[in-house]
């Protein structure tokens, strides 16, 4: 069975996260048994992933309107850079855009909150990567109430349009839900904090956002269920591993890419002819 | 000496290119001997471009708003595309801003010829990369006279202002012309004439550029002569050996890097409360 279909989240119906797998115990999920394992199956995709990417940036040079946007979601350390510089640092940068979403600017407040969001997707034969995204004007924007709840839930709605436009449009939306246990994160905000080197990456309010983790996994849940669509589903990685992590993303890429079959545009011109002519000058 | 001595252009004197090798005899070029040893040069860059990125972006963080733009020119085939994925592909796709210019669209032609570039410039942190540039607009845009002469005799100066501006808010702007000779051109385009898979690359329109080769060097001679100065420095890199040409850019990178110095901020709390708090959770 194709991970993807393992993965995937079904189409409205209630999601219940905590029957979900974290950690991706091997046989369940379909990978690799173990980390050796794991990073040589990963190893094993990045030539045929760099290929399909090629032939996905070629294809739109003759006018195929396809194009890959990955979305990255889930809690603090659940690996979302990780992800970024393992799996898609293996990929040709010239046809990755990179997004990474903050808290919004003023100017970005001022405008309706997918604005910022059109601004940043990939261009045809492009593979977009967004390191959060709008789902976190249904996520963090829940949990802390930064909007009146009655626009919060008709977001939900303007998000399944914007990407049913997004897959009208040659966008194969891909989004992850990195699954992250409560306990692993901790280890790794321990670790963050044991090496001056991550300190950067830390803030105490980390801290005080795991206070709501319960409300954050009820958004989750709530994004989940009324935002996996036949057009753009949702997928649930277990996160706790990263080295599962990896393989399930490049193996959902991969799986993506293969579908879209991207092909090399044939030339339209006379191949003997033009060799002879940049022989003759 | 350091390679940015070696290869940069003199600001204020006349440009030859004939003086300027493009195929990087190892003795006088200061680099590595052959193909084996750059290759393996190359390699061992690898960890420390990768660790000084990180610091780049970890230092914008905390308000560090230094940040650098690498410019790719250089005529067909001479290897831009090459330089981004084997040289910029060893980056961390979160901290790169890849660009690349064709010719305007409507959109663009109807703005100053410096609009598009200044919403493609890397923010504090990032490595922005150009995959040409500014530069077509007083290279192809001369050759081709797609504006009036005086025109484009304006905007060598207009360039030289901005690009000061950009150093002036923290960019290290690194300017590379991609040295190819007219020989090793032809043969990359037979090259790609040969393979099927490259035709989408192939333009029989670069036969008809080739007919205008000494016009785009007088071009390239006088826009390094007017716009190679102390803030934006040009700099020329023999191309007509990929292993060279990926060895110098990523030595120009590591010298640029090195030179900023950019430091792990230091963390604002208390460690050991932290620690605490998330372990009495």
């Amino acid at each position: 069975m194709a991970l993807r279909e393992l993965l995937r989240v079904p189409v409205g119906r209630p999601v219940d996260l905590s029957s979900y797998d974290t950690s991706a115990a091997a046989p369940s999920s379909g990978g690799p048994a173990d980390k050796a394992a794991g990073v040589r199956a990963t190893a094993l995709m990045e030539p045929a992933l760099a290929g399909l990417q090629e032939r996905l940036y070629a294809a739109s040079t003759a006018g195929d309107h396809r194009r890959l946007l990955l979305v990255l979601q889930g809690m603090d350390t659940s690996g979302k850079g990780g992800t970024i510089k393992h799996v898609i640092g293996c990929l040709n940068p010239a046809g990755c855009r990179v997004r990474s979403f903050k808290a919004p600017t003023a100017e970005e407040r001022a405008h309706p909150f997918l604005w910022r969001i059109r601004r940043a997707l990939p261009v045809p034969g492009e593979i977009g990567i967004f390191d959060r995204s709008h789902y976190e004007d249904v996520l963090v924007a829940r949990v802390r109430e930064l909007a009146p709840r009655r626009d919060i839930d008709r977001r939900y709605g303007q998000i399944n349009r914007f990407e049913k436009s997004l897959a009208d449009e040659g966008v194969t939306v891909v989004k992850v839900f990195l699954h992250l246990s409560y306990e692993e994160q901790r280890k790794r905000l321990l670790a963050r904090l044991d090496d001056p080197e991550k300190h950067w990456k830390f803030d105490p309010g980390d801290i005080d956002e795991r206070a709501l983790w319960p409300a954050y996994r009820q958004a989750y849940e709530i994004a989940l269920e009324r935002c996996s669509t036949e057009e753009a589903p949702w997928y649930v990685v277990p996160a706790d591993r990263k080295w599962y992590r990896n393989w399930a993303i490049s193996a959902l890429l991969l799986e993506h890419l293969r579908a879209l079959d991207p092909q090399y545009p044939e030339g339209d011109f006379d191949v003997a002819e033009c060799r002879k002519r940049l022989l003759a000058e």
